[in-house]
């Protein structure tokens, strides 16, 4: 017999009708983002170049829903959704824990990743707001790539400044985003006066994440029509992700689940904040006392080792300062391979969440999350991405823990994304080269 | 508003309870497979060294119905079955046709294709029978993955014969079966007796299947407790795909759908099969004139150019002779980059219902096909296996021919699989490098 809860799916016209805005509910509300220049509370003036009036007013929205308009939702299916939530029967039995284990599947969307449920969200704002192109920067792919997709879709042009060292090593997920018409520079490129003068500085530079933001910048600046996207950290990035944790919250309701421990990866913090965020809504309220739990990276802990302070959201200095938990804006962590996790600091609402004693955090080093990530597919069959590896590996010491205090309790964790893509780091892994490279 | 046949999804309990068995309804029943040295039919004597008796009695069953054991059915959820049948709404704007058209989606296993539908089921019988081993062959990888991850979801071995050239230069399937704890020996190996042989005359070979079947097959009669499997051409192979084709059946009551032409692709036959066979029984029954479509490659066009004859099933002999439609064994296809569809032959049950009149063939070429891909990405947001990208080339046809016939007729293909491993030909497809190498 299939059991029930083996596999809970919705159906498209499940998918939410509303965003959940955390902020209505947090007890203290963040401070704002500060002007460097200015010393002052950032406005829309400091933003409005970067950013059109609807994604600018859904920054600083107070509202508790969000309205998502049909056009999104209707899009939301060519990422799967809703996606399923899914229980872990075979990881539960290898462990030999009595806890019992579920997991949401953001790795069956065609982007690979939670990604494009914010992606979709920009581009059909900026359409709305008459923006002809969009720029970004981009690491290892997944975020381009979702921002290509989403804006080929909504028809409007998009710009992706790659890291070159991943441009020139990793060019499956250029291809990618060639595939969906987006324009993909290596970066630092020629096409922005910014870029322009790191190579002439650096000629023979692999690039950074800070380079290629400051010219997706540079450019959405400069250029007639065009805006700049970002795919975590910001508020309406955190607000777009929350598809994934309302529709959790319907599947748990079908299926008699009662979590005590939910758990994310958190880099920049957009999959953390999209899964947990609705469900701590609640505990803010009091209706539940699961336990939120945030994995993050040894390569760049934010949350475990960080101070809670203003910083600059990027190394350049094109952003405004954000309250939040930080390594300082100078850090550079080691090259791990869940680049989507070496953001130096964490979304100002995740931080606030911390902050307010609402949720915790871990930091996990590279070979512990492959080792998981390897049980991982051997019992479920699902190759994770490295992020996503975090999450397994703080979802197996919960279970663990549980299992020597013989708990029957409910742990539920967002699987991000999967690993298709980040093969090359599983080879090292199984060749046992991690080890030396770990920090 | 999302229209209700955007994705009709089935819940786990719907996966099928019984797999349909084309054999019994065929008006003419297929000849039977010959042993090449007796020239008399071959019996179980012949096969029983290669397969376990379970999968031979289903090889040669006349049941219609063969009953799906539950722990198959349950572990057919680790690939995400059932699978999602989905509208193309925006291939459809962009062809501007009257036609609908819809997906069967088989990329949406971890595996990346429909191959793990009967790699659980052959995994399952062996384990059942006492086999502790299963070898097999692979070329670009996928066969070997789906055989890998079942066999480790069953608590069997696995040891898959790689060609050398894929596993010199695409190293990530290897890394996937790898996870999967199989054991993976670039073929020509030193494993093998005729490997040896092969390597001592050739050391410098980078193999091919008809060697890495070779192998697979020396070591099954020669090492204790281990049997064979294979991933296409047989009769039971092309029985347990049938799920696919079950589901689609039920999905299609859902939807109101009645498919004027339903399409395919064709290696061995093994995803036409599966699509297409439950549907192909009504056709014998008379309850339905829908056309059956199979798109095969240029490189290896058994079906459109092929004669239908008896002819080995691989290149060295060790398997009986086929009837079916064939290039000839020792035909040597175009390296094309869709390389589950470069087999000499197609499997005896597909050549019977072509040779019968309840179905059609057409063949394409590489960069055809790659740009029907790029369209479907583009339009879908799915990226295609380069063998998926086959059907969709046919589809796009159909679909256009019914533009210029102004009807309002029904398209429903499969989906074969995903592509994201595959981007190195689409790479090449989009910096014009394609062209120059088609066939």
């Amino acid at each position: 017999m299939i059991p029930k809860d083996a596999a809970i799916r919705l159906n498209p016209e499940d998918i939410p009708k509303k965003w959940y805005n955390l902020m209505a509910d947090l007890p203290k509300k963040p401070d704002p983002p500060m002007n460097p220049r200015t010393g002052k509370p950032a406005g829309p003036e400091d933003l409005s170049p970067l950013f059109c009036d609807s994604i600018l007013r859904q920054e600083v929205s107070l509202e508790k829903h969000i309205r998502i308009p049909e056009e999104v939702r209707e899009n939301l299916i060519y990422l799967n959704r809703p996606a399923p939530l899914q229980r872990a029967y075979r990881l539960e039995r290898y462990l030999k824990t009595p806890a019992k284990i579920y997991f949401k599947r953001e790795d069956m969307s065609p982007l690979g990743s939670h990604k494009g449920n914010t992606a979709l969200a920009q581009a059909y704002y900026n359409m709305k707001d008459g923006v002809e192109n969009l720029t970004t920067e981009t690491g290892a792919g997944q975020w381009g790539t979702a921002l290509a997709m989403s804006c080929n879709l909504f028809g409007i042009g998009c710009t992706v400044f790659m890291v070159r060292g991943s441009y020139d090593q990793k060019p499956a997920r250029k291809t990618v985003m060639n595939l969906y018409n987006a324009t993909v520079h290596a970066s630092p490129s020629d096409q922005t006066e910014y870029g322009r003068r790191v190579l002439k500085a650096t000629p023979n530079t692999v690039g950074s994440l800070g380079i290629a933001i400051s010219e997706a910048c540079d450019m959405a600046i400069h250029q007639k029509n065009t805006k700049y996207a970002l795919g975590s950290v910001l508020n309406h990035v955190m607000l777009h992700q929350t598809v994934i944790g309302l529709e959790t919250i319907e599947q748990m309701k079908i299926g008699e689940i009662e979590p005590d421990c939910m758990i994310a990866c958190a880099g920049g913090g957009s999959n953390f904040a999209g899964f947990a965020f609705p469900l701590i809504g609640e505990k803010i309220k009091g209706k539940t006392d699961c336990e939120f739990l945030a994995a993050e990276s040894d390569a760049a802990p934010s949350m475990t080792s960080g101070k809670y302070k203003y910083d600059l959201g990027d190394t350049g200095g094109f952003t405004p300062e954000l309250m939040m938990y930080t390594m300082g804006h100078d850090f550079i962590p080691s090259p791990v391979h869940a680049g989507g996790l070496r953001y130096h600091g964490m979304a100002p609402l995740v931080s606030a969440a911390l902050d307010q004693g609402f949720m915790t955090a871990r930091s996990y080093s590279q070979p512990d999350t492959f080792r998981a990530g390897k049980i991982f597919a051997e019992t479920e069959g699902i190759i994770a991405a490295p992020e996503s590896c975090h999450a397994i590996k703080a979802a197996i010491d919960k279970a663990l823990e549980y299992k020597a205090s013989k708990e029957e309790k409910t742990i539920v964790f967002c699987l991000s994304g999967h690993g298709l893509l980040d093969l090359n780091g599983y080879e090292k892994f199984l060749a046992g080269k991690l080890e030396e490279s770990a920090v």
